[in-house]
């Protein structure tokens, strides 16, 4: 039986990632979003959702370009510092002594420390009501050498990424990996 | 040391997410996507990608409506099935046995079966390249009675979400609970 809990913004789950970008003065921010997605193939798109109040917000749509940072799960209480101070008060890096890099791709600066980077270039903004949603298309990605494996592919065990819950606004690792995508499914026809 | 990996939709984790539709003759469809995510707070809004050689693609266009179905670990094959096989050729539904429950406020299907159910209409399509993404306000959110708590919230731990990685297209089951957001970082400060 199912019930009815209104017109929220409940889906799960979602990822943790942090958005880096340049402010007017060209110093480097991050941010900590949960609500975004990849969105496209070719070329290779990913979706951000940033509230207009934020100084990612604005840094955002002067420089036109953000990073996506992928944190491992050792670096989830530097992660959620993100999410409670503002980079108009406060220097996050600073605080967090996470690095900041200053890609040579787009105008955003990356975190030295996180497994897996994504630099993009702002194609669309979708203004949605408290959220503006970005669309980047990714032009890079880097990956840590240490998540690696011998081909040079990322191990998603290694990058070892955090996930989050609109339910209870909480973290999750990831859990056990259930098998291969387009696979397990041909069981149910045999 | 970070190396390059060339532009690629490569972030993770992904949310595993069923999207209900009805074709132009009245049949329900189910396809799984893993690339979407919440976009807006409010008015709260979801966007899901799909190709646009999708039957999907053509039904939400046709009906302006989507549903995603949040399902659990239990209904994995039945979900990867979704993944591998087309409505165009295939009763989706009568192979995986799952039952299609007409929604009241959208002109679209549900899964009866699964715990966690958003009723979109859509409000952007926004054309990406390969992927066309869809934006859909959130009209209801419908969750089985089973996996409530006793004040009626969904329980993270009972909606028991399946996770994709882009890294090596496998499906990963949620983790241990890490801790509370906004939270857990205040100890960095302190």
């Amino acid at each position: 039986m199912k019930k009815s809990l209104g017109a929220k913004a409940l889906a799960l789950p979602s990822p943790v990632w942090v958005v880096g970008s340049y402010s007017t003065d060209g110093q480097p921010n991050i941010m900590v979003v949960a609500w975004g997605g990849i969105c496209c193939a070719d070329p290779p798109c990913v979706a951000i959702s940033v509230q207009s109040t934020r100084l990612t917000h604005a840094n955002i749509s002067q420089c036109n370009a953000f990073t996506i940072n992928v944190p491992s799960k050792d670096h989830l209480l530097a992660t959620d510092f993100l999410g409670i101070a503002s980079g108009k008060n406060t220097d996050k890096f600073l605080v967090t002594g996470l690095t900041p890099v200053r890609s040579e791709i787009v105008n955003a600066p990356y975190v030295k420390e996180f497994p897996l980077i994504l630099e993009c270039k702002v194609r669309h903004v979708i203004d949605l009501g408290l959220h503006t949603q970005f669309i980047g298309e990714i032009m890079d990605v880097k990956a840590e050498e240490a998540v690696l494996d011998h081909s040079g592919w990322p191990v998603t065990e290694k990058v070892n990424p955090i996930l989050s819950s609109a339910c209870n606004r909480s973290y999750y690792a990831l859990g056990d990996c259930l098998g291969k995508a387009y696979s397990l499914g041909l069981s149910i026809v045999k």
